[in-house]
């Protein structure tokens, strides 16, 4: 790749402190966590309680303004909400603006994708340890009122529960489908994430333990998501579709060999 | 079950106002979704930004004062740490103490634990849906200094890793192990969680598009955790043991069958 690597400036808000070597600000590895993350993890806060709240929600990392752009481009986080939710209340409030600029600056939110990729488990309890690939994005929430933007959002989000799933569905969505569908969209501003892969991995001391070392197992245990058949609905007339399929493949293949990779102490490029 | 089922009292802090009827507030499942989560996101507030922080860490319900409590008993949650992370230096400085009761009243957190399983893919893109279990819990963290406390929590934690664990690592910790590891306690203030399970639904508009029904696959694709092959370390000299192999037996059969039965409209006792 000739062209240069964005990343994330460091700064207060993202740098890692802890176990920095795991640490990456490359916007390409930090946007593949979060658009093959299942379920993020939006907090934010309310001025009615002193504890942030944190949603589950579906999220993909995209551009509508240029839809072209790669993963490793600057792109703004599309989340799936609803309108009457209390976080689309309280970014609503929000939506006030900016005195400097008239933009409207939004609801402040911290953005968590993780991935579990298998348990490392060694002599010692303390050195036991996670393969994972983690990432916390912070930014400024708003919503999507533009209708052509919000579906661009919509179709965005459906493809990444399932590619090519859009335009297999009825379209277009109705109006009042368009009007009850939330979308957030976040302005990124900043990002970090940790990874760790890895065999397992105990201190000096331990490793000179030759009672432990001829009773204890050490290793890594995979672990990664599955999808299983897929179990057509009671209404259901027409054979598992392509996109179908070609996705659950995929889905198994490489989550599987993600894992192991990591298992190995490999990491194929993120 | 005789007893009382406790329940989180519903409070503006944790009522599910979305989608409530898929809402509960039983302590045990609360725990249970909790204690089966292998990352928990644990969300503070910093005086530096205005974003909140969002750390994946790992955590298990308990009660050190009563060790025998049950998953349906009112418990603390206790998480692994680091001493040198900002979590642990922004709780330090809420340690200062609660004026009236002169109790440390420690800093407000809030914890989500989510799992998904499955998809749920319907002719239109606005009634596609996952099958899911999450929780949010909300609280006040503090530092466990107490040693004997420290170790209770030290034994939860890793054998919420892998059951049993504990006792086949090298034991006892070394004083500075313990001394080196972060461990936070959350009273746990208010809680809830959201279970959705269920088969493709449509609505009657598109029950009636004949067209859609003929070309459109519609049905559920079941997503759970898997356990690969364990992989011993290059410095292993023992067979995989029975507190491994039984575990990932166990893993792989609940987390799928959960999986098939949310994917039927079942669910078994949560």
């Amino acid at each position: 790749m000739a062209r240069h690597t964005l990343e994330y400036p460091k700064d207060a808000t993202n740098t890692v402190k802890r176990y920095n070597a795991h640490a990456v600000y490359a916007l390409e590895t930090i946007h593949r966590i979060v658009n093959t993350c299942q379920i993020l993890h939006v907090s934010f806060n309310t001025p009615s309680q002193p504890f942030p709240v944190t949603l589950p929600m579906i999220g993909q990392m995209g551009s509508f303004d240029r839809p072209s752009a790669d993963l490793g481009d600057p792109l703004e986080l599309y989340l799936h909400g609803y309108v009457s939710s209390r976080m689309m209340n309280t970014c609503r409030s929000s939506d006030s603006g900016d005195a400097d600029s008239g933009e409207p600056q939004g609801m402040p939110v911290c953005i968590a994708a993780s991935h579990v990729d298998g348990l490392v488990l060694t002599l010692t309890s303390y050195s036991h340890n996670y393969n994972y690939r983690s990432t916390v994005l912070f930014g400024y929430a708003t919503h999507v009122t533009d209708e052509a933007e919000k579906l661009y959002a919509m179709e965005l989000i459906t493809n990444s529960v399932v590619p090519d799933r859009w335009r297999h569905t009825r379209l277009p969505p109705t109006k009042a489908e368009i009007q009850s569908t939330g979308i957030l969209k976040v302005r990124i501003a900043s990002g970090s994430a940790k990874i760790s892969a890895g065999q397992a991995s105990d201190d000096k001391t331990d490793m000179s333990n030759e009672a432990m070392l001829d009773s204890t197992w050490t290793g890594v245990l995979p672990i990664y998501h599955t999808m299983g058949d897929p179990m057509p609905s009671s209404y259901n007339r027409v054979d598992v579709p392509a996109h179908v399929t070609e996705f659950a493949n995929d889905f198994n293949t490489d989550n599987r060999q993600l894992s192991l990779d990591a298992a190995k102490g490999e990491r194929r490029a993120l």
